[in-house]
């Protein structure tokens, strides 16, 4: 036995109201008794494999070594799409092959993709709709409970991937981004790091535009910031973010994910 | 001590933004240092004790056997309503004795009803409007901490129930049913299951009806089906149910729970 | 190691579809393998210090003791204010010195606060908009792992509180309160006690006024209520409250936080 009991995240698009995410829960728990269930979050908009890529990508790296992320947005559920485990890094990834391991595969370089056709660790019978509970929590326990994940099925080198959204440097004067994500108090999130917003820009004067706004203001401390003022600032997930203090600027910018982001200098 | 730590599962309708549901927690944790605590749901729609037995149906074998399942879904708190404990096949349930255990009832065979009345086991004062951290959480730690559930008060024989929606068949041509659900994607969870709707019925040419809307269409797969096209298939906790791909089917449809659903053939 | 695991609760206004409450459990995971996490609810309204400090008010003592609670409702940070931690009593707390600990300074005797300043402990790199990650996190691991809380920082005398609102006691005839929280169910709470509303004042007719709306009764049970009427009673927090049977209360009369709710006899 090793000597932390062996973590399961879950992150699904299952809402929080149903019986998809306790029923998921419960066979895990039947099936390794030991393991710790913590949720990342249920209110991925259903299916929507971006959100879930990006909030995964957001904090997967800040649970132990060999956790295990389960991750059930699956729009293609009961299809011919691939149930996967993803060994990559110090973590674990198991969920539909449907992109939403996109941002793992590019950033940790030794990734293990196997193709789950065991179908001696699902839960009997398999539903056609409810692979969370019937595929992915199944194989989950086991590989919690120490089931050599080469036990699972067969490994694949062609996983599907989206293109995860770049800026565009298109010279040192103009950085084209786009909005990835708008969170709970209205800051939002661009693609946008400081690879492409180097200080070399950020010495001369610059502006940052969203639709019809505009900021120059690029500030260390959301303290900084006045009264009613759009601002950036470079956010907890490393990403360059607008907001306005204590307002949700998504909303007063008329920001939504997709939505480009220009600096200009 | 058991090989496994005692599991709580938790359904009530106190949301997830008071003090209620963290007291519940506090106070069993309190009390049973041990248990695990899971959370089924905690957003019941207020009062609705249909919705809260229909979902506790769909998942709760799927939790390890002897797990207690507490569901306090309570309009009746501080009425002469009585609080019960539930031992019903392999599980154990506790919460007011107001129907929400009726499709427990109807499933398993065994089921013996204790009237919770042994003050002893409460925390005290107790108060009249929260019996869930006052009444049902002290008794659930104490069934965890291995009390024997006769000793919380007196075997009863005459609970609660509600008919269990039923759908009619009025011949082999046509049957009756009824929405019991809608899920968070939209879709439409009916009562009609296999045993209405067998391979007898579907091998005839028949049409699902829906308000205004009818399908013709039972899919094994939702892969299967167009774009907006609404179509049946059997979903994951046995029922009929409706759908359209990608789309919430309840409101293209304008279904909610207590509409008509007809098949004929 | 100590008879029980410890327990570290969490309060945050971060919602639950973003990876912040995520990243704040996979970093007291990974710190303190043995720590209990138990959310008491994420949704306070965005940097509303008020709701938060009332809501721990209301269950912080259901906690076994020594339970660690993390607030992190925090629109003050990467600013000037101080990151704290308050032994109170039987159990800890760390946030911001923002006024959140207010009730519980008033309610605790022995308050002793540690001014959070040994980086040591702390995530790194700190991040500027995101302490719940990287202070409070690691803090409260550091705390369940047995650090002795003086190693954290230095004593300060002078935290940040509110005026906690106190109804007015104008005569034995006016009692002057308001609204301090709306629940779920519409159920309207008072800054009212049996302190202010003694039996004294009941014993003689008294009317209950808020807003336009009124009410002569004062029950002990929900089940005595008419229909559609409005009536008040002390609820399970020792405060006085207004409701109307299975229907929003707060809708009906129109009360929100803030409303004066008054007591003449």
């Amino acid at each position: 036995m090793p000597d932390r009991r062996p973590i399961i995240t879950l992150t699904t698009d299952f809402g929080e109201a149903d019986y998809y995410v306790p029923a998921v829960k419960g066979v895990i728990r039947t099936l390794s008794p030991n393991a710790e269930i913590i949720d990342i979050t249920h209110l991925i908009p259903p299916h929507d494999i971006y959100t879930a890529a990006f909030t995964l990508l957001c904090c997967y790296r800040d649970f132990p070594k060999q956790t295990i992320h389960l991750v059930v947005v699956d729009p293609g559920v009961g299809s011919q799409r691939r149930p996967v485990l993803v060994a990559a890094g110090d973590y674990l990834f198991l969920g539909p092959d449907n992109g939403v391991f996109s941002y793992v595969y590019e950033r940790e370089e030794n990734c293990h993709i196997t193709h789950l056709t065991s179908e001696h660790y699902f839960r009997q019978p398999v539903s056609n709709t409810f692979h969370g509970r019937d595929v992915f929590a199944p194989c989950a326990a086991a590989v919690a409970k120490g089931v050599e994940w080469r036990m699972l099925g067969d490994e694949i080198d062609n996983p599907v991937r989206f293109n995860v959204p770049r800026p565009v440097v298109s010279s040192s004067r103009l950085i084209r981004g786009a909005v990835i994500h708008v969170d709970r108090f209205g800051n939002i999130i661009t693609n946008i790091t400081r690879s492409e917003l180097t200080e070399e820009v950020t010495t001369r004067p610059f502006k940052i535009r969203v639709g019809k706004h505009e900021t120059a203001r690029l500030l260390a401390h959301f303290a900084e910031a006045a009264q009613n003022e759009l601002f950036a600032y470079f956010g907890s997930a490393g990403f360059l973010e607008l907001a306005v203090q204590k307002q949700p600027a998504a909303k007063l910018v008329e920001a939504r994910r997709g939505i480009e982001v220009v600096i200009e200098s």
